[in-house]
């Protein structure tokens, strides 16, 4: 399949290394593709530059965020929760609608320190922002509960014996992005959370995922629902 | 023990109900004792009245909030989230300070209908309110993630192979805590997530609950932390 991937960090090169690596033609969004590529030293938390990252990734190709929405049939939204909507205000309309955006993000705010709170919540969440502003949008939110390496391969914890949440307004793409997860990334729990308004439960978990990567002294964990 | 569990409705009854059996003291404690014990209708949630509850639970008494706190060594907050802080009040910080108050109260906001939205979150929660007006009292959040029956008898899910999370700023009165979850309850996985502010997380978590709880159909589930 043609994928765009919105976001060259962690989540973006997770998700594009995979699709590729299973022979999907896959472009990566950016906001400015020339200072992007110009970054070379890695990031903070510890992933390359995508410059570096694509040395070992040459399938991959870089381009605008329009560029990557035009190409891709199916789409994933890996930037910065902050960063969301002006990525796909530039990917454009016209090279959206229709489409399934897997949405990942989460809107994390740094700008108050360490741990981050949320820019928006409980009553509204950033899936619900995505799907209000691009009606036409087929938004599907899932794996913003899991740390990068995990989300494409759940096997790396527990065997894979653990849960994904999927929710979205449009119950053909939420059952068709679950058959992705199953097929391309492993995941073999999948619960189908209804509507895009779930998206305020699985956004606000983020917070008490950041105490438990604190307690834990690792991110390389999930949750498993057991009845 | 000489227990205080604040709050009449189902995750009192369950709190009160166990410790009795366990062979502890315990109070209920309530605004009005007159209103409580006049009503005698199941609540819509349909758990019992609590008058009815007594009549099966007779070593359970019944007092003002003040009586209760008075009488525990040891006190539960099993009041609705937006009646905590009233009911704290009432039972006033002379007979509070210094315990433990083992706080289990979720801040929902059901004024805006279903699903309820959270009255406080993200940059603060109620365990912390509840922490900042008693700073004597020794908070210790934990519980308020499952249904009631299963804070005290989690082997009802998954042999009881879960995860419970407690948090609060004493570190005494966290590990005091987990033990009696342990031993009063039967938890295995306590994890401990560090001081009250980790309360925005547990409390946060409340949203995804909710709707887990739609898609499973039951509230008889919880999370397994995996790693």
């Amino acid at each position: 399949m043609q994928v765009g991937v919105f976001g060259t960090s962690m989540v973006g090169q997770a998700i594009s290394g995979k699709l590729a690596a299973l022979g999907h033609d896959v472009m990566v969004g950016t906001r400015d593709v020339t200072a992007t590529l110009a970054q070379t030293e890695p990031h903070p938390f510890g992933f390359p530059a995508f410059s570096v990252w694509q040395q070992q990734h040459p399938g991959v190709r870089l381009g605008s965020f329009a560029d990557a929405a035009n190409h891709g049939e199916v789409l994933f939204n890996a930037t910065n929760g902050s960063a969301s909507l002006a990525a796909l205000q530039l990917a454009g309309a016209t090279n959206l609608n229709g489409k399934i955006l897997i949405d990942i993000a989460n809107p994390l705010d740094f700008s108050r320190g360490m741990p981050p709170s949320l820019s928006v919540c409980n009553t509204d969440s950033l899936g619900e922002q995505i799907q209000s502003a691009y009606p036409d949008l087929k938004v599907v939110k899932t794996l913003n509960t899991v740390t990068a390496s995990i989300m494409v391969n759940p096997g790396l914890v527990a065997d894979g014996d653990h849960t994904m949440f999927v929710c979205g307004n449009d119950a053909g793409a939420r059952e068709q992005v679950s058959d992705w997860l199953r097929t391309w990334f492993g995941w073999r729990d999948v619960i189908d959370l209804g509507d895009i308004t779930a998206a305020r439960g699985t956004e606000m978990y983020l917070p008490v995922w950041l105490r438990l990567m604190g307690a834990l002294g690792t991110g390389m964990f999930n949750i498993k629902v057991v009845k």
